[in-house]
């Protein structure tokens, strides 16, 4: 069985998650027998090794992680990998499939130049 | 004279400014007339007042700041109210239209949910 991770930085303000939430909602929404949940670094939970697991302990056996981060900086490159190592160890069995973060997408950042522009014009 | 500027987080890592970059250069192709910069919060330069200073010292009269941020914690509703405040004390004519974050765009919801459902078939 499949499921889907969105990683995100997580904040002490709840209305920060807000974006993500939506996200995973659209998401649900469009691939309803996909099962998806958030997961946080910091401030919010649930932590990643912990809804990981849970899926594995449910039978997932495979994750793709997306980390919903536009910079991939110390919190994807550094943090990410030791996170991944204290899932393996809990569950080695689980296969995780680790993606490039969402502001390496060009749609992304394309559908981002488009906002700007808008709310350049309409100032 | 109106410019953009894109205010983003910062990091330590040099990596982490690739798509605010890639943004940027993607507004500037699609508008070549209007004047875009990059901003950050800490870790990187310019600062924010910094550059919105020196654009007023250069003639723009009006500025769209847009916060490439997904979330909107306590960067983008405490720390960025006391940065216009100081703009304010050093261009008191220059006008700023703050605009709600990248992450509130619908459009840019629905690119991230299209990039995690394909990385998800492709896994």
């Amino acid at each position: 069985m499949k499921a889907l991770i969105l990683f995100a930085h997580g904040a002490r303000d709840p209305r920060w998650a807000a974006p993500f939430e939506r996200l995973r909602d659209t998401i649900r929404a469009r691939q309803s027998d996909l099962r998806v949940e958030l997961a946080f670094l910091e401030f919010m939970t649930p932590a990643l090794p912990e809804i990981a697991v849970a899926m594995a302990t449910d039978g997932v056996t495979e994750i793709t992680l997306v980390p919903v981060f536009l910079g991939q900086g110390g919190h994807v490159l550094r943090d990410l990998p030791l996170l991944l190592e204290e899932i393996h160890q809990q569950a080695p069995q689980l296969k995780i499939s680790l993606q490039p973060a969402v502001g390496e997408s060009e749609s992304v950042v394309a559908a981002m130049a488009d906002y700007c522009l808008a709310k350049t014009e309409n100032a």
